[in-house]
Protein backbone atom coordinates (compact mmCIF):
# COMPACT_ATOMS: atom_id res chain seq x y z
CA UNK A 1 0.00 0.00 0.00
CA UNK A 2 2.96 2.52 0.35
CA UNK A 3 2.64 4.02 -2.90
CA UNK A 4 -0.89 5.21 -2.29
CA UNK A 5 0.01 6.47 1.26
CA UNK A 6 1.19 9.59 -0.13
CA UNK A 7 -0.43 12.19 -2.46
CA UNK A 8 -0.28 11.45 -5.83
CA UNK A 9 0.12 14.27 -8.58
CA UNK A 10 -3.36 14.33 -11.08
CA UNK A 11 -3.44 14.15 -14.70
CA UNK A 12 -5.08 18.07 -14.53
CA UNK A 13 -5.70 20.45 -11.84
CA UNK A 14 -9.57 20.06 -10.95
CA UNK A 15 -11.38 23.06 -10.85
CA UNK A 16 -15.20 22.56 -9.50
CA UNK A 17 -18.38 24.63 -8.14
CA UNK A 18 -20.93 21.06 -8.36
CA UNK A 19 -21.53 17.58 -8.13
CA UNK A 20 -23.21 15.23 -10.00
CA UNK A 21 -24.15 11.56 -9.03
CA UNK A 22 -23.23 9.22 -11.79
CA UNK A 23 -23.93 5.62 -9.68
CA UNK A 24 -27.27 4.46 -9.49
CA UNK A 25 -28.27 3.29 -6.20
CA UNK A 26 -28.17 0.04 -4.37
CA UNK A 27 -31.38 -1.78 -3.53
CA UNK A 28 -32.68 -5.41 -3.77
CA UNK A 29 -34.63 -6.50 -6.91
CA UNK A 30 -32.24 -4.46 -8.36
CA UNK A 31 -30.76 -5.26 -12.22
CA UNK A 32 -27.64 -7.72 -11.81
CA UNK A 33 -26.14 -9.90 -14.47
CA UNK A 34 -27.90 -13.55 -15.56
CA UNK A 35 -26.15 -16.08 -13.39
CA UNK A 36 -24.54 -13.59 -11.06
CA UNK A 37 -25.82 -12.51 -7.05
CA UNK A 38 -28.51 -10.24 -6.20
CA UNK A 39 -27.93 -7.58 -4.39
CA UNK A 40 -29.37 -8.86 -0.52
CA UNK A 41 -29.67 -6.81 2.80
CA UNK A 42 -30.30 -8.65 5.94
CA UNK A 43 -30.88 -7.02 9.05
CA UNK A 44 -28.91 -8.30 11.82
CA UNK A 45 -29.87 -5.84 14.55
CA UNK A 46 -32.76 -2.61 14.82
CA UNK A 47 -33.38 -0.35 17.31
CA UNK A 48 -34.63 -2.22 19.98
CA UNK A 49 -31.12 -3.76 20.06
CA UNK A 50 -29.86 -0.31 20.71
CA UNK A 51 -29.29 0.25 16.43
CA UNK A 52 -29.87 -0.76 12.84
CA UNK A 53 -26.80 -3.38 11.32
CA UNK A 54 -27.04 -5.07 7.61
CA UNK A 55 -24.78 -7.51 6.18
CA UNK A 56 -24.76 -7.31 2.54
CA UNK A 57 -24.26 -10.15 -0.32
CA UNK A 58 -23.57 -9.27 -3.82
CA UNK A 59 -21.43 -10.31 -6.79
CA UNK A 60 -18.74 -8.03 -7.75
CA UNK A 61 -20.58 -6.40 -11.10
CA UNK A 62 -23.74 -5.97 -9.35
CA UNK A 63 -24.95 -2.15 -9.74
CA UNK A 64 -22.19 0.66 -10.73
CA UNK A 65 -18.82 -0.74 -10.55
CA UNK A 66 -15.41 -1.40 -11.92
CA UNK A 67 -13.84 -3.92 -14.08
CA UNK A 68 -9.94 -4.22 -13.18
CA UNK A 69 -7.82 -5.18 -16.10
CA UNK A 70 -7.12 -8.69 -14.09
CA UNK A 71 -10.98 -9.88 -14.53
CA UNK A 72 -10.15 -10.53 -18.26
CA UNK A 73 -6.51 -10.56 -18.32
CA UNK A 74 -4.05 -12.74 -15.99
CA UNK A 75 -0.98 -10.60 -14.30
CA UNK A 76 -2.85 -7.36 -15.36
CA UNK A 77 -3.53 -4.57 -12.66
CA UNK A 78 -5.97 -5.72 -10.33
CA UNK A 79 -8.34 -3.18 -8.66
CA UNK A 80 -6.38 -2.25 -5.94
CA UNK A 81 -3.50 -1.79 -8.36
CA UNK A 82 -5.32 1.26 -10.29
CA UNK A 83 -3.18 4.50 -10.30
CA UNK A 84 -5.02 7.10 -8.09
CA UNK A 85 -4.75 9.69 -10.58
CA UNK A 86 -6.81 7.21 -12.49
CA UNK A 87 -9.42 7.64 -10.47
CA UNK A 88 -9.64 11.15 -9.96
CA UNK A 89 -9.68 12.47 -14.02
CA UNK A 90 -10.66 14.37 -16.89
CA UNK A 91 -13.86 13.30 -18.47
CA UNK A 92 -14.35 13.06 -21.83
CA UNK A 93 -18.13 12.62 -23.19
CA UNK A 94 -19.03 11.42 -26.48
CA UNK A 95 -22.82 10.73 -26.99
CA UNK A 96 -24.85 8.08 -29.13
CA UNK A 97 -28.45 8.30 -27.59
CA UNK A 98 -29.94 9.11 -31.15
CA UNK A 99 -28.45 5.98 -32.16
CA UNK A 100 -29.11 3.70 -29.60
CA UNK A 101 -32.56 4.66 -29.36
CA UNK A 102 -33.61 3.54 -32.79
CA UNK A 103 -30.58 0.64 -32.14
CA UNK A 104 -30.24 -1.35 -29.06
CA UNK A 105 -27.44 -3.28 -30.83
CA UNK A 106 -25.51 0.02 -31.35
CA UNK A 107 -21.96 -0.33 -31.29
CA UNK A 108 -19.63 3.10 -30.38
CA UNK A 109 -17.24 3.14 -33.74
CA UNK A 110 -13.98 4.62 -34.72
CA UNK A 111 -16.02 6.86 -36.82
CA UNK A 112 -17.83 8.42 -34.20
CA UNK A 113 -14.96 8.95 -32.19
CA UNK A 114 -13.07 10.85 -34.97
CA UNK A 115 -16.38 12.94 -35.75
CA UNK A 116 -15.88 13.62 -31.89
CA UNK A 117 -12.21 15.00 -32.27
CA UNK A 118 -13.24 16.86 -35.44
CA UNK A 119 -15.55 18.75 -33.29
CA UNK A 120 -13.74 18.99 -29.61
CA UNK A 121 -9.76 17.47 -30.85
CA UNK A 122 -8.02 14.65 -30.27
CA UNK A 123 -8.72 12.62 -26.78
CA UNK A 124 -6.53 13.39 -24.31
CA UNK A 125 -3.82 10.73 -22.38
CA UNK A 126 -4.60 9.67 -19.13
CA UNK A 127 -8.59 11.15 -19.49
CA UNK A 128 -11.53 9.32 -18.48
CA UNK A 129 -13.89 8.52 -21.74
CA UNK A 130 -17.83 8.11 -20.84
CA UNK A 131 -20.19 6.75 -23.34
CA UNK A 132 -23.64 8.14 -23.13
CA UNK A 133 -25.86 6.40 -24.51
CA UNK A 134 -28.98 7.10 -22.14
CA UNK A 135 -29.49 3.47 -21.63
CA UNK A 136 -29.48 4.42 -17.84
CA UNK A 137 -32.85 5.91 -17.92
CA UNK A 138 -34.18 1.73 -18.00
CA UNK A 139 -32.16 0.68 -14.87
CA UNK A 140 -35.18 0.93 -12.29
CA UNK A 141 -36.95 -1.43 -14.74
CA UNK A 142 -34.67 -4.54 -15.19
CA UNK A 143 -36.26 -6.55 -17.82
CA UNK A 144 -36.06 -3.43 -19.79
CA UNK A 145 -32.31 -3.06 -18.83
CA UNK A 146 -31.03 -6.09 -19.82
CA UNK A 147 -33.51 -5.71 -22.67
CA UNK A 148 -33.19 -10.04 -23.15
CA UNK A 149 -34.88 -10.97 -27.16
CA UNK A 150 -36.32 -13.91 -28.59
CA UNK A 151 -33.14 -14.76 -29.35
CA UNK A 152 -32.03 -15.64 -25.58
CA UNK A 153 -29.35 -12.35 -26.53
CA UNK A 154 -29.60 -8.99 -23.79
CA UNK A 155 -29.57 -6.01 -26.21
CA UNK A 156 -28.27 -3.08 -25.43
CA UNK A 157 -25.45 -0.56 -26.73
CA UNK A 158 -21.35 -0.77 -26.24
CA UNK A 159 -18.19 -0.42 -28.02
CA UNK A 160 -17.03 -1.61 -31.00
CA UNK A 161 -13.38 -3.15 -31.55
CA UNK A 162 -12.11 -0.42 -33.68
CA UNK A 163 -13.51 2.16 -31.50
CA UNK A 164 -11.56 0.58 -28.38
CA UNK A 165 -8.33 -0.22 -30.26
CA UNK A 166 -8.72 3.77 -31.25
CA UNK A 167 -8.82 4.62 -27.33
CA UNK A 168 -6.38 2.22 -26.31
CA UNK A 169 -3.94 4.12 -29.05
CA UNK A 170 -5.38 7.57 -26.87
CA UNK A 171 -3.89 6.25 -23.95
CA UNK A 172 -7.14 6.63 -21.94
CA UNK A 173 -7.17 5.83 -18.00
CA UNK A 174 -10.68 4.05 -17.92
CA UNK A 175 -13.63 3.97 -20.40
CA UNK A 176 -17.12 3.92 -18.61
CA UNK A 177 -20.73 3.19 -19.98
CA UNK A 178 -24.11 3.28 -18.60
CA UNK A 179 -24.89 0.13 -20.18
CA UNK A 180 -24.71 -3.37 -18.09
CA UNK A 181 -21.15 -3.81 -19.77
CA UNK A 182 -18.38 -2.15 -22.16
CA UNK A 183 -19.35 -5.30 -24.69
CA UNK A 184 -22.83 -4.85 -26.05
CA UNK A 185 -25.72 -6.95 -25.45
CA UNK A 186 -25.28 -9.75 -28.02
CA UNK A 187 -21.42 -9.90 -27.27
CA UNK A 188 -20.15 -13.78 -26.71
CA UNK A 189 -16.95 -12.36 -26.97
CA UNK A 190 -16.51 -9.55 -25.11
CA UNK A 191 -13.48 -8.10 -27.22
CA UNK A 192 -14.19 -4.77 -26.49
CA UNK A 193 -13.45 -5.76 -22.75
CA UNK A 194 -10.45 -7.72 -23.74
CA UNK A 195 -8.77 -4.99 -25.84
CA UNK A 196 -8.71 -2.39 -23.17
CA UNK A 197 -8.40 -4.40 -20.37
CA UNK A 198 -5.42 -6.15 -21.75
CA UNK A 199 -3.78 -2.30 -22.32
CA UNK A 200 -4.38 -1.50 -18.73
CA UNK A 201 -7.61 0.69 -19.18
CA UNK A 202 -10.03 0.08 -16.44
CA UNK A 203 -13.70 -0.03 -17.06
CA UNK A 204 -17.45 1.45 -15.29
CA UNK A 205 -20.51 -0.08 -16.00
CA UNK A 206 -23.98 0.41 -15.03
CA UNK A 207 -23.35 4.31 -14.87
CA UNK A 208 -26.02 6.86 -14.12
CA UNK A 209 -26.76 10.23 -15.79
CA UNK A 210 -23.90 10.47 -18.11
CA UNK A 211 -26.00 13.28 -19.63
CA UNK A 212 -25.63 16.05 -16.82
CA UNK A 213 -21.66 15.97 -17.36
CA UNK A 214 -20.17 18.30 -20.13
CA UNK A 215 -18.68 17.19 -23.24
CA UNK A 216 -15.27 18.10 -21.68
CA UNK A 217 -14.05 20.15 -18.91
CA UNK A 218 -15.45 17.81 -15.93
CA UNK A 219 -13.36 15.64 -13.01
CA UNK A 220 -14.87 12.30 -12.08
CA UNK A 221 -14.25 10.67 -8.99
CA UNK A 222 -14.54 6.82 -8.86
CA UNK A 223 -14.89 5.87 -5.65
CA UNK A 224 -14.45 1.76 -6.44
CA UNK A 225 -14.27 -0.25 -2.90
CA UNK A 226 -10.14 -1.07 -2.98
CA UNK A 227 -10.08 -4.72 -2.79
CA UNK A 228 -7.05 -6.35 -2.85
CA UNK A 229 -6.37 -8.83 -5.64
CA UNK A 230 -9.89 -7.51 -6.65
CA UNK A 231 -11.61 -8.21 -10.50
CA UNK A 232 -14.21 -6.39 -10.53
CA UNK A 233 -16.22 -4.16 -7.18
CA UNK A 234 -18.81 -1.60 -6.35
CA UNK A 235 -17.89 2.05 -7.10
CA UNK A 236 -19.51 5.49 -6.32
CA UNK A 237 -18.80 7.62 -9.10
CA UNK A 238 -19.10 11.75 -8.69
CA UNK A 239 -18.96 14.05 -11.64
CA UNK A 240 -17.59 17.02 -10.46
CA UNK A 241 -18.88 20.05 -13.03
CA UNK A 242 -16.80 23.67 -13.01
CA UNK B 1 -33.60 9.72 -6.94
CA UNK B 2 -34.92 13.12 -8.83
CA UNK B 3 -32.72 15.12 -6.46
CA UNK B 4 -29.57 13.51 -7.79
CA UNK B 5 -30.70 13.75 -11.51
CA UNK B 6 -29.46 17.58 -11.53
CA UNK B 7 -25.75 18.81 -10.42
CA UNK B 8 -26.08 20.04 -6.95
CA UNK B 9 -23.41 23.26 -5.84
CA UNK B 10 -20.76 22.78 -3.48
CA UNK B 11 -20.37 24.63 -0.04
CA UNK B 12 -17.37 25.93 -1.61
CA UNK B 13 -15.04 25.88 -4.78
CA UNK B 14 -12.54 22.86 -5.24
CA UNK B 15 -9.37 23.64 -6.12
CA UNK B 16 -6.76 20.54 -6.31
CA UNK B 17 -3.57 19.42 -8.36
CA UNK B 18 -3.20 16.18 -5.74
CA UNK B 19 -5.12 13.13 -4.32
CA UNK B 20 -4.65 10.77 -1.26
CA UNK B 21 -6.80 7.77 -0.36
CA UNK B 22 -7.71 8.24 3.34
CA UNK B 23 -9.97 4.32 2.88
CA UNK B 24 -8.11 1.01 3.82
CA UNK B 25 -7.53 -1.69 1.33
CA UNK B 26 -10.33 -4.54 2.01
CA UNK B 27 -9.15 -8.38 2.07
CA UNK B 28 -9.99 -11.22 4.24
CA UNK B 29 -8.54 -11.03 7.42
CA UNK B 30 -9.10 -6.94 7.46
CA UNK B 31 -9.99 -6.26 11.51
CA UNK B 32 -13.91 -6.42 11.72
CA UNK B 33 -16.51 -4.87 14.64
CA UNK B 34 -16.48 -7.74 16.96
CA UNK B 35 -19.46 -9.80 16.69
CA UNK B 36 -19.83 -8.57 13.08
CA UNK B 37 -19.43 -10.35 9.86
CA UNK B 38 -15.90 -10.42 8.33
CA UNK B 39 -15.12 -9.40 4.52
CA UNK B 40 -15.38 -12.10 2.82
CA UNK B 41 -14.86 -13.43 -1.37
CA UNK B 42 -15.77 -16.19 -2.79
CA UNK B 43 -14.57 -16.80 -5.96
CA UNK B 44 -16.91 -17.75 -8.87
CA UNK B 45 -15.48 -17.95 -11.60
CA UNK B 46 -11.62 -17.86 -12.87
CA UNK B 47 -9.50 -17.66 -16.33
CA UNK B 48 -10.52 -20.98 -17.81
CA UNK B 49 -14.01 -20.36 -17.77
CA UNK B 50 -13.69 -16.98 -19.55
CA UNK B 51 -12.70 -14.23 -16.67
CA UNK B 52 -12.26 -13.85 -12.91
CA UNK B 53 -15.70 -13.67 -10.98
CA UNK B 54 -16.48 -12.85 -6.94
CA UNK B 55 -19.22 -12.83 -4.33
CA UNK B 56 -18.53 -10.91 -1.73
CA UNK B 57 -20.44 -10.80 2.11
CA UNK B 58 -19.41 -8.47 4.99
CA UNK B 59 -21.32 -6.40 7.49
CA UNK B 60 -22.37 -2.74 6.21
CA UNK B 61 -19.15 -1.55 9.26
CA UNK B 62 -16.45 -3.73 7.90
CA UNK B 63 -13.48 -1.44 6.83
CA UNK B 64 -13.55 2.42 5.55
CA UNK B 65 -16.91 3.14 5.92
CA UNK B 66 -19.83 5.23 6.89
CA UNK B 67 -22.55 5.37 9.57
CA UNK B 68 -25.64 7.23 8.27
CA UNK B 69 -28.03 9.18 10.59
CA UNK B 70 -30.22 6.21 10.74
CA UNK B 71 -28.09 3.90 12.06
CA UNK B 72 -28.81 5.15 15.26
CA UNK B 73 -31.93 7.49 14.92
CA UNK B 74 -35.40 6.15 13.29
CA UNK B 75 -36.50 8.87 10.84
CA UNK B 76 -33.16 10.35 10.47
CA UNK B 77 -31.15 10.59 6.81
CA UNK B 78 -30.89 6.99 5.61
CA UNK B 79 -27.39 6.53 3.43
CA UNK B 80 -29.11 7.71 0.50
CA UNK B 81 -30.42 10.79 1.65
CA UNK B 82 -27.03 12.30 2.53
CA UNK B 83 -26.73 15.54 0.52
CA UNK B 84 -24.70 15.14 -2.34
CA UNK B 85 -22.56 18.32 -1.17
CA UNK B 86 -22.43 16.79 2.15
CA UNK B 87 -20.25 13.86 0.41
CA UNK B 88 -17.62 16.43 -1.48
CA UNK B 89 -16.43 19.04 0.90
CA UNK B 90 -13.57 21.03 2.89
CA UNK B 91 -11.94 19.53 5.49
CA UNK B 92 -11.01 20.36 8.51
CA UNK B 93 -7.75 18.46 10.42
CA UNK B 94 -7.77 18.23 13.95
CA UNK B 95 -4.76 16.10 15.13
CA UNK B 96 -4.64 14.46 18.77
CA UNK B 97 -1.99 11.48 18.15
CA UNK B 98 0.13 12.63 21.21
CA UNK B 99 -2.48 12.35 23.33
CA UNK B 100 -3.34 9.27 21.90
CA UNK B 101 0.29 7.90 21.73
CA UNK B 102 0.07 8.49 25.49
CA UNK B 103 -3.50 7.22 26.36
CA UNK B 104 -5.53 4.77 23.91
CA UNK B 105 -9.08 5.89 25.27
CA UNK B 106 -8.27 9.69 24.26
CA UNK B 107 -11.69 11.66 23.57
CA UNK B 108 -11.36 14.82 21.65
CA UNK B 109 -13.10 17.37 23.98
CA UNK B 110 -14.40 20.53 23.34
CA UNK B 111 -11.25 22.28 24.89
CA UNK B 112 -9.07 20.58 22.01
CA UNK B 113 -11.82 22.33 19.41
CA UNK B 114 -11.77 25.44 21.39
CA UNK B 115 -7.66 25.42 20.91
CA UNK B 116 -8.27 24.51 17.09
CA UNK B 117 -9.95 27.63 16.79
CA UNK B 118 -7.97 29.84 18.43
CA UNK B 119 -5.15 28.75 15.84
CA UNK B 120 -6.89 27.99 12.65
CA UNK B 121 -10.49 29.98 12.80
CA UNK B 122 -14.04 28.70 13.70
CA UNK B 123 -14.82 25.70 12.33
CA UNK B 124 -16.77 26.38 9.21
CA UNK B 125 -20.88 24.95 8.22
CA UNK B 126 -21.16 22.03 6.02
CA UNK B 127 -17.30 21.17 6.22
CA UNK B 128 -16.39 17.47 7.33
CA UNK B 129 -13.95 17.54 9.95
CA UNK B 130 -11.33 15.20 10.12
CA UNK B 131 -9.78 13.55 13.64
CA UNK B 132 -6.23 11.98 13.08
CA UNK B 133 -5.22 9.87 15.92
CA UNK B 134 -2.92 8.18 13.64
CA UNK B 135 -4.44 4.95 15.17
CA UNK B 136 -4.73 3.79 11.30
CA UNK B 137 -1.08 2.56 11.71
CA UNK B 138 -2.47 -0.38 13.37
CA UNK B 139 -5.05 -1.32 10.94
CA UNK B 140 -3.17 -4.23 9.17
CA UNK B 141 -2.63 -5.88 13.40
CA UNK B 142 -6.35 -6.36 13.86
CA UNK B 143 -5.31 -7.39 17.59
CA UNK B 144 -3.87 -4.44 18.00
CA UNK B 145 -6.17 -2.39 16.30
CA UNK B 146 -9.49 -3.37 18.37
CA UNK B 147 -6.60 -3.35 21.55
CA UNK B 148 -8.92 -5.51 23.51
CA UNK B 149 -7.77 -4.77 27.13
CA UNK B 150 -8.00 -7.11 30.75
CA UNK B 151 -11.25 -5.70 31.30
CA UNK B 152 -12.83 -7.29 28.33
CA UNK B 153 -13.26 -3.85 26.73
CA UNK B 154 -11.75 -2.26 23.34
CA UNK B 155 -9.15 1.05 23.95
CA UNK B 156 -8.93 3.22 20.94
CA UNK B 157 -9.55 7.03 20.88
CA UNK B 158 -12.71 8.82 19.90
CA UNK B 159 -14.51 12.20 20.87
CA UNK B 160 -16.34 12.98 23.87
CA UNK B 161 -19.67 14.02 24.45
CA UNK B 162 -18.84 17.67 24.51
CA UNK B 163 -17.07 17.85 21.23
CA UNK B 164 -19.67 16.28 19.74
CA UNK B 165 -22.00 18.95 21.08
CA UNK B 166 -19.77 21.58 19.82
CA UNK B 167 -19.31 20.30 16.44
CA UNK B 168 -23.11 19.73 16.01
CA UNK B 169 -23.34 23.77 16.86
CA UNK B 170 -21.13 24.39 14.04
CA UNK B 171 -23.04 22.66 11.76
CA UNK B 172 -20.70 20.84 10.00
CA UNK B 173 -21.76 18.63 7.70
CA UNK B 174 -20.13 15.26 8.50
CA UNK B 175 -17.23 14.02 11.45
CA UNK B 176 -14.22 11.18 10.38
CA UNK B 177 -11.85 9.17 12.08
CA UNK B 178 -9.32 6.81 12.06
CA UNK B 179 -10.28 4.10 14.40
CA UNK B 180 -13.12 1.74 14.62
CA UNK B 181 -16.06 4.42 15.82
CA UNK B 182 -16.46 7.75 16.80
CA UNK B 183 -17.02 6.85 20.30
CA UNK B 184 -13.89 5.87 22.10
CA UNK B 185 -12.86 1.59 22.52
CA UNK B 186 -14.70 1.31 26.12
CA UNK B 187 -17.94 3.16 25.44
CA UNK B 188 -21.43 1.27 25.98
CA UNK B 189 -23.69 4.06 24.95
CA UNK B 190 -22.30 5.24 22.09
CA UNK B 191 -22.98 8.91 23.56
CA UNK B 192 -20.97 10.83 20.62
CA UNK B 193 -22.59 8.70 17.84
CA UNK B 194 -26.18 9.80 19.36
CA UNK B 195 -25.57 13.32 19.54
CA UNK B 196 -23.90 13.67 16.22
CA UNK B 197 -26.63 11.20 14.09
CA UNK B 198 -29.39 12.66 15.82
CA UNK B 199 -28.37 16.00 14.43
CA UNK B 200 -28.35 14.36 10.54
CA UNK B 201 -24.69 14.46 10.71
CA UNK B 202 -23.32 11.56 9.60
CA UNK B 203 -19.86 10.16 10.72
CA UNK B 204 -17.30 8.24 8.90
CA UNK B 205 -14.74 5.39 10.38
CA UNK B 206 -11.92 3.38 9.63
CA UNK B 207 -10.29 5.85 7.54
CA UNK B 208 -6.62 6.04 6.87
CA UNK B 209 -3.96 8.65 6.33
CA UNK B 210 -4.91 11.48 7.44
CA UNK B 211 -1.85 12.85 8.16
CA UNK B 212 -1.29 13.38 4.65
CA UNK B 213 -4.12 16.09 4.86
CA UNK B 214 -3.41 19.21 5.21
CA UNK B 215 -4.85 21.35 8.46
CA UNK B 216 -7.20 23.65 5.90
CA UNK B 217 -7.77 23.60 2.34
CA UNK B 218 -8.66 19.84 1.17
CA UNK B 219 -11.47 18.35 -0.45
CA UNK B 220 -12.63 15.61 0.97
CA UNK B 221 -14.74 13.35 -1.26
CA UNK B 222 -16.28 10.28 0.46
CA UNK B 223 -17.14 7.82 -2.38
CA UNK B 224 -19.76 5.87 -0.16
CA UNK B 225 -22.18 2.75 -1.48
CA UNK B 226 -25.43 4.46 -2.06
CA UNK B 227 -27.43 1.98 -0.43
CA UNK B 228 -31.22 2.70 -0.28
CA UNK B 229 -32.80 2.52 3.20
CA UNK B 230 -29.06 2.03 4.25
CA UNK B 231 -27.69 2.56 7.72
CA UNK B 232 -24.21 1.99 7.14
CA UNK B 233 -22.03 1.38 3.66
CA UNK B 234 -18.46 1.00 2.78
CA UNK B 235 -16.90 4.06 1.19
CA UNK B 236 -13.75 5.01 -0.87
CA UNK B 237 -12.52 8.27 0.19
CA UNK B 238 -10.48 10.59 -1.08
CA UNK B 239 -8.41 13.48 -0.20
CA UNK B 240 -7.68 16.49 -3.08
CA UNK B 241 -5.28 18.67 -2.41
CA UNK B 242 -4.21 21.98 -3.63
Amino acid sequence: MASNRVSVRLVAEVTATKVVDLSHPMYEGMPFWPGGVPFTVTRLRDYPQGCQYHKFEFAENTGTHVDAPSHFVPRKRSIDRIPLEHLVAPAVVIEVASQAATDPDYRLSAADLYAWEAMHGRIAEGCLVFVNTCWSKRFSEPERYLNRGADGKMHFPGLSADAAHLLVQRGVAGVGIDTPSIDYGPSRDFVAHKILLAADIYQIENLANLDVLPVLGATVVVGVLNVQGGSEAQARVFGLLP
